[in-house]
């Protein structure tokens, strides 16, 4: 039996998009001979859809939708992930299913069992869970179907849940001879090595191959990265589908490669999934062009080549905008960047409307002494003037904080946070130098300079990051202990050997700029757990 | 009988100041000769306290807390809201409870059941479902306890979601003599009325008194109104404590006072939520002072008047901001406001920082012509105007943005829409008109050609609101019709006979302005349905 995994990537709410895909993988599966297809988890209205599931209109239309599916799927079996409607009186009143299809039949549905209700995931908001795993045989062979989560608990790898039933213990009696899951299972750093153990956990117990059919492509502020994969009756890895792009794949069930190794860079995929963030956010959006500021510094040296290996050069601006603090190595270092790119550099002196709105407050201020006022005015002019470019040239403003300047609350609020997208907002800064070198790692792209020289914002003279905060190093420890993994900061400081003084002030800090974050860009999630995506956090509370 | 109802103002996470008003509200039980006390769900940790739950430490605080309120309980029975581990293995490991305390000990604890996961409630993330209903006997009464939402399905008037069980009907067989119910249920408009008609359900169920105690007070974009209640077996709603403010009621169960109404101005409620809302944001974050940009127009008249009745008239600062488009009828009505309300009012100009900033942008614009760029750019340099006034004298920003600008994108990202709060952001145009009249009920406060006169921006020589949008009585029926109650374009258009194109335009609209809806400013939520909290909408989606 030969099964053609379809990883497609669906934009949210297309529907009609998402059925032409769809058909052209039924189209392509019979031109490779195929026997099944397997498409991902909600393939036919994209995952996530968010509250559009509110909507009874937006249901009802992936019926109709189905139907077309249904109709192509001439000598085919097809498994594909959709809505449907409870049939019964449930706390909800829709399934996530996996439809079952054959030769122009709709044969019934599987329905989601184990609905993750923590992190990014809201689906018992939605959804109501399936009450039974099922089987479906085909040509002979019994055809387990299930959906993402529902074979990650079997393998211990869920987070702050345990399920009250295992769909991969209620599929041994049925002797599957191969299972099917339809996953949208969004990347976060080291998280696709994760999924061969889940699939392997699966194999081992019901002594068959596995077939994972993941998602692909941004949708908002996720990332799905693909990489579905085929694990044989022990576990074993047998094949990979490609990383970040769509893929096809057609898996011989009787004759599986030689097992493999999972071949995965961190570094090299974060810089991918970035990338592809970048891309399905704006072209999804019907948008071409982005532009950034330009400091000189690592931060938008690093978003300015995400941004060419999403947009093209050709559509990427940058934007230099010097005031009496900007270094000349700064402004050396952005000009090189730019001419190793090829992009265009404009540069907008920001020193007069700073004059103006000196003179302009004046009255307002009279006596007061300099402090952080002066510094967001600097960078709240930047922050209009890119606005302004957008409004006219119709450019994206990439935003290039770092996730561990947002944790301190180290960035202005409509300064240099200001954009459509945070491009790196979840990227700590030690993981920006590090894609930084694996930017430069065939030729000196992002200058040696700037990689180099200590991180400053230029906002005073000879300011330095580390005149506000401590070693970055250990911001993005406590950053990651407290916020990923939920210590206290007696934890952290006994754990890392730092002052608990320390740990309690970084964690207040980390706190204390909740309010800024809540206005902060939408941001690409690319770790186990962002301050955007899967984190509801008061402003208003006393905890720390 | 006599119960005490502790209607309290908890702060999340603020276990400390929370518990010392849960025991200073035992003393004065026992000094109004009380027998039982009730307080409001989690009251403990204050509601809602979001992923603080995700963290062992803060779960851990509330046993530590609850033993100090179980000692302070001598010679009263008392039921107090607080989270608990869950002993058992389930798919979640803490319950939503309701302890029982009687003279010293700790009996046990009622586990809320209905775990409400729709709007703005999030408690499958976090909680496992109870599992029974519980009675406990205190002087010869049998005392029903239960938790908000599980008796308001009983009622019929939960949304969404239809739960499997029924905790009223599951209390029948335990012949209850009287039901308390902790609630944590947040203002929005209409809704206290609803209260009554959840209690004289149960109550009629039952045939015993249901007590309801209710928390009160803001805590971020949520506002509790209190209005904590009885009903009798019939029904019939016997007292009413405060809204919108702390308030303690002593429930003579066997003299219960005589029928009575609820009384209830929608208007009147809308206000105080919006007054409240704006003080417990303020407070309870630390802060005292308040600052908006005052244009002359009515959203930014009535965002004064709220800030003066919430932070005292000497903590709100008025900024005008004229440009060369500001109309000397709005520069008056602004003046002859701030007299009324005895607010300082700051004239900051803007015209040479647009002037710096145009000439600064002009090599990048060339041969452009004006377009939004231009308005946004006035917009934006108010806002930067606003945040050097707050960084430099410490007064937060009230952003004066209404529900209808929001939903039609009618605003500018980092220019109005700068704030630390924005006040009216889920109040619609027309309820700004109401809530204008409400404030001049006695004498006139906001000017009456602030009232009457046509909407405008003032950001281009004669511009109106309607030059840009449909008249806002369409805006906001279908503002009402598709984000609050889920209807299709072609039902709109049908049922308030628009024409499909202008329904179908509308929509997209909305839709279009989610991008800058996500970086608002937090706002209060006093609609069943706001844009900010409980509501999430993908940004990338091709659904309309």
């Amino acid at each position: 039996m030969r099964v053609f995994v379809a990883q497609l990537n669906p934009t949210v709410g297309d529907m009609e998009g998402n059925t032409q895909k769809i058909i052209s993988a039924l189209e392509h599966a019979r031109e490779k001979r195929a026997d099944v297809v397997v498409f991902s988890e909600l393939v036919l209205c994209g995952y996530p859809p968010e509250d559009l599931l509110l909507h009874p209109a937006f249901v009802d239309a992936q019926a109709q939708y189905l139907e077309r599916v249904v109709k192509a799927s001439q000598g085919l079996f097809a498994v594909v992930g959709t809505v449907r409607r409870n049939p019964s009186a449930g706390e909800k009143s829709i399934f996530n299913s996996a439809a079952a299809i054959q030769d122009g039949r709709l044969l019934g549905f599987v329905d989601k069992r184990l609905l993750p209700t923590y992190d990014v995931f809201d689906e018992r908001r939605y959804f109501e869970p399936g009450k039974t795993s099922k089987v479906w045989e085909y040509q002979g062979q019994r055809i387990g179907i299930t959906v993402c989560e529902d074979i990650w608990q079997h393998a211990g790898l869920v987070g702050f849940t345990n399920y009250a039933c295992d769909p991969v213990l209620d599929l041994v009696a049925q002797k599957p001879d191969v299972v099917l899951n339809l996953s949208a299972s969004p990347y976060h750093f080291d998280k696709p090595s994760m999924r061969v153990k889940v699939c392997a956990s699966t194999s081992r117990t019901l002594h068959c191959p596995v077939i994972l059919c993941c998602q692909v492509g941004g949708n908002d502020q996720l990332v799905f990265d693909g990489y579905s994969l085929v694990v044989d009756q022990e576990g074993r890895l047998r094949q990979v589908a490609k990383g970040f792009e769509e893929d096809e794949m057609v898996v011989e069930l009787g004759a599986l490669p030689a097992p493999c190794h999972f071949k995965y860079d961190a570094i090299h995929d974060l810089y991918h999934a970035l990338v592809l963030g970048v891309r399905d956010y704006m072209h999804k959006l019907g948008l071409k062009k982005g532009c950034l500021g330009l400091s000189g510094g690592i931060d938008s040296a690093l978003v300015a080549c995400i941004a060419v290996n999403a947009l093209g050069k050709e559509n990427v601006l940058a934007v230099s905008m010097p005031s009496m603090y900007s270094s000349e190595g700064s402004r050396t270092d952005a000009e090189l960047l730019v001419e190793n790119l090829g992009v265009e550099l404009l540069n907008l002196p920001i020193h007069s409307t700073y004059g103006a709105l000196m003179e302009t407050l004046a009255p307002a201020l009279q006596g007061q002494t300099p402090d952080v006022t002066e510094e967001n005015l600097q960078a709240r002019i930047r922050g209009t003037l890119l606005m302004a470019l957008s409004n006219k040239l119709g450019h994206i403003v990439l935003s290039t904080g770092n996730k561990s300047e947002m944790a301190m609350g180290y960035c202005t609020l409509y300064g240099d946070m200001c954009g459509g997208l945070g491009v790196i907002a979840d990227v700590t800064k030690a993981q920006v130098y590090a894609l930084a070198r694996y930017v430069n790692r065939q030729r000196e792209i992002i200058p040696a300079s700037t990689i180099s020289k200590a991180p400053s914002a230029e906002l005073r003279p000879n300011q330095k990051d580390t005149d506000s905060l401590p070693p970055y190093d250990i911001v993005d420890e406590v950053l990651r202990a407290y916020v990923e993994d939920f210590h206290s900061p007696e934890e952290i400081a006994s754990f890392y050997k730092i002052p608990l003084d320390l740990a309690t002030d970084l964690v207040r800090r980390i706190h204390r700029a909740e309010y800024k974050r809540r206005q902060a860009a939408p941001s690409i999630r690319v770790s186990k757990q962002a301050f955007s995506a899967g984190r509801r956090f008061p402003i208003v509370q006393k905890w720390k």
